[in-house]
């Protein structure tokens, strides 16, 4: 297991679909989970410590403190992903104000894509191999632009 | 021991005296602790587990995720101050918009007051005096606004 | 009479029966009342002056004002729950942002469920038969996490 | 009497200075009053029905309550001025945001003259030698502008 | 004419409806126009200076600069609507925010209807018979909320 | 004269002179005023129709109206500069959320350097030594930045 | 060509049509790109090198770098345009808090109309019939307003 | 060299001081770079494909766009920590709200500290030594919070 996803509630999964598509774009194993910090702390302490995860991506809502639970039980990385609802500053500043002592690397709103890349880049610092698909994942990135350029410049 | 105190870093000191000040008008025992939910979730958890108060107080700023980490330990109801910094709307949402299961009864920012008069009310459901002593406290604070609107009126 | 649940207008049924599905779970008595700080003073006067409740709950949105105005009337505790509309920041604040003096515990944004397990917290203080429900329920509330957890685990 | 100033707090009267100055310019007659919405509101029933008042003008901070309390009381126009503080939007809000049927003519953070200039401006509706002073003063007022304008170009 | 209100876009005639709604109760005589501050600021000053209305009601969204430029056209009271839009804090507060000298009474966010009874309570300051009238119409309103406050608690 | 800056207010002179330093560091003639949108329109609508510059720089606070009522006096580009106060949202999206129709080129918060550079590159389309003095000045600008990194690397 | 405009995202076009109808109202010749700031660098600094634009419209939302970017690469103007997303304030001071030196003239949320006007003004700094033209579009929208005010008027 | 540091200002030394203080603890190699995103965009680019780091921290305040443009440049981690102004808001939100397809780690405002913590746990991942070393600097800041806990219950 390279990777374990937390959601804060079952109805965070949209966000996770979006994690699991970078993951298993780069053939990293993942493992999701359900777990509230504030409903079922203890078993977000089962998880974090039965996990041989090298990374964490920890998805959540509202006051959102399920990143920050996860990063106080672990040495790995912890990556937030704010959820959105009828605020979202609030899922954002619960997840980035984190107190000087546990970091927690957040992304911005709703972005599954972007804490499923991070991962990546981390889990990529000790492997050559994904460092070279994540550069062929960024050529394709750029394609796509490219073409989309290239649409839009004949209309 | 009917309240305890926990602050997440010893520099909330001054919010916490605040809510002292209230408790020890109204003869409530207390003890005040020093516990952040991120940097020392075990001694979050030794805390509330080890103690009998009836009401906890948790004062935090950032992300304060020190009032619902509280409220996932206890039955106990729990009150979340949140402590003001650069931004203020990150502690006070990070408390407020608790998930719905964990309940935690946020008051104003830097209000360790409006803590402590909450934490009395709740205690004086089973304690006849204590409401006579809140009624009694309130003509105080009555005569109080009398004696400044009397002031202000004659300038 | 335990409780006495206040709405400002009758349009914030929907978060009123959120909090009575709590209170109906632990068995709690209460009454609904309709009663606008701003437009019926005098009807929130008479409905906490006539009221036995042991706690208040006061629903409202925009600039809030109902929870406090309560909260003023009576030495109960009064538990705010904000109203979303277009702003949504303006119920919250106004509920939160009490003077020292006048305490009311606010929960989330539209968060009955909150507001009726904390008046269920403050009621069990001096009920133990409340307090083992509560142990109870929240049980409940892991096992459905749990059940959660098995099912996004196995897809 | 033709206006009644309220304070929340004896600490606003930095605000109600600038609203003096403005009835005093003026001559309009006035009282100014200390009463708190939420620690005091027999105090505000009293005041707002025993004045005479023609237009009354509430100044308040935080969860500002006080405009909305008093605009309850009377039929006659009611101003708010929202006092700064920590957050700021608190109080602007908090007045700003009536429900429907209780209106308060909201103006800017501590802006106390123009609470002032909007009384006078009420009043003037039935008194043609307010509205000639009332035209006087602005044309004061753009000469102080005439003059900065002066002054600056110069340099 | 009694009143003049002016909306910023034809856009905002939802707003201005709220407004009519209330006038028309009164039997307050109205005029309707549409006039921008930005794109014809001319046609503004021409609505207000041939006007003889006794108060002002400007509805405008975005950078609400309408409000205050009839402020600064008129001695007459203007009460100013801020209009929602994807932001909402902007015309809010381009609308509260007035520098000192020209006032405009702010009401709530899309809130026609606080601000056409603001306009009644200014005019019945010297029309006794419209003050019995505004006595009525906050009697119906509460006898409105009393039968909501029936309705509900039969349920 | 190729520019005109307008301060809604003498205490904005700060940040005139900010864009003062820009414009005499390009040679660009100017005029400084002070002219309120709220408090002296016909002063605003003078100076406009009286001044020949090719691009207006308006600076204001609060409700900034003034860059918008500048805009919809001439065809020539208006620059808005916010000023900071107590809420600094309020300026800046006075300034920016200007309706469809009449544009304002808003810069930063205070950004008096960014309004003088922004007209500069206005004015430097028609004239090509502009151009060449403003790549120099870049270049300057990216030099003192490579000083600032020798010098920060050195530590 | 007169007129660059890039897109952050193939997803902002109907930001810029909004800007092309303004261009092609006036003539202004123009290219349509898409790049981006964060995903393909060289692209917008390719764009920005081979274009002969007199004036850069850059479309983004979220955290839009782009309009920054393509600033840092031309000595031209450079008009933002933020886009509305969940939260639209991101977008916004992304866009308008550029640091001093390097400026962008920001337009409001989703304002491609705006963008194109200010555009156009900028260009008719060295063409009279353009300026010409421009006086006559600013005729027709004031007709289109009286229009308005007419239509309203009569109902 | 294990670890770049890039300040978008000279002026955000004291944060850069921060992250130092962490690396140094840990014994990661550094260096510490100025470079602007908007006014030395090559730099920049200089920089980052120069660098070997494995990890880089990009500071910035305002429009924050540097550690979006670090990390549009290389494939490592890249952390951007928000510097704290007059806003605040835009800083950390113009690092957070990265669009999908290039990552940033935020941390909170002015937050090196977790800056500096998040590189080494990341750079922890192939180095078992470092693992130990983070636990061990866990352990001893849980120690400060013990004793900051028996000082506080002391008093």
């Amino acid at each position: 297991m390279q990777a374990t996803i937390i959601l804060g509630s079952k109805s965070d999964r949209l966000i996770a679909d979006k994690v699991k598509e970078v993951l298993e774009e780069f053939d990293i194993e993942y493992e999701i989970r359900v777990a509230s910090a504030h409903r079922t702390p203890e078993l977000v302490k089962e998880i974090v410590e039965k996990s041989n995860a090298e990374v964490f991506i920890a998805i959540a809502g509202l006051s959102a403190a399920l990143p920050g639970a996860v990063a106080s039980l672990t040495i790995k990385p912890v990556i937030g992903v704010p959820v959105s609802g009828k605020l979202n500053i609030d899922s954002i500043l619960s997840i980035a104000q984190m107190p000087p002592g546990i970091a927690v690397a957040t992304v911005g709103l709703d972005n599954g894509t972007n804490a499923g890349l991070l991962a990546v880049q981390m889990l990529a610092l000790k492997d050559k191999k994904l460092q070279e698909k994540f550069i062929d994942s960024r050529k394709k990135m750029k394609e796509k632009i490219l073409k989309d350029d290239e649409e839009v410049r004949k209309i």
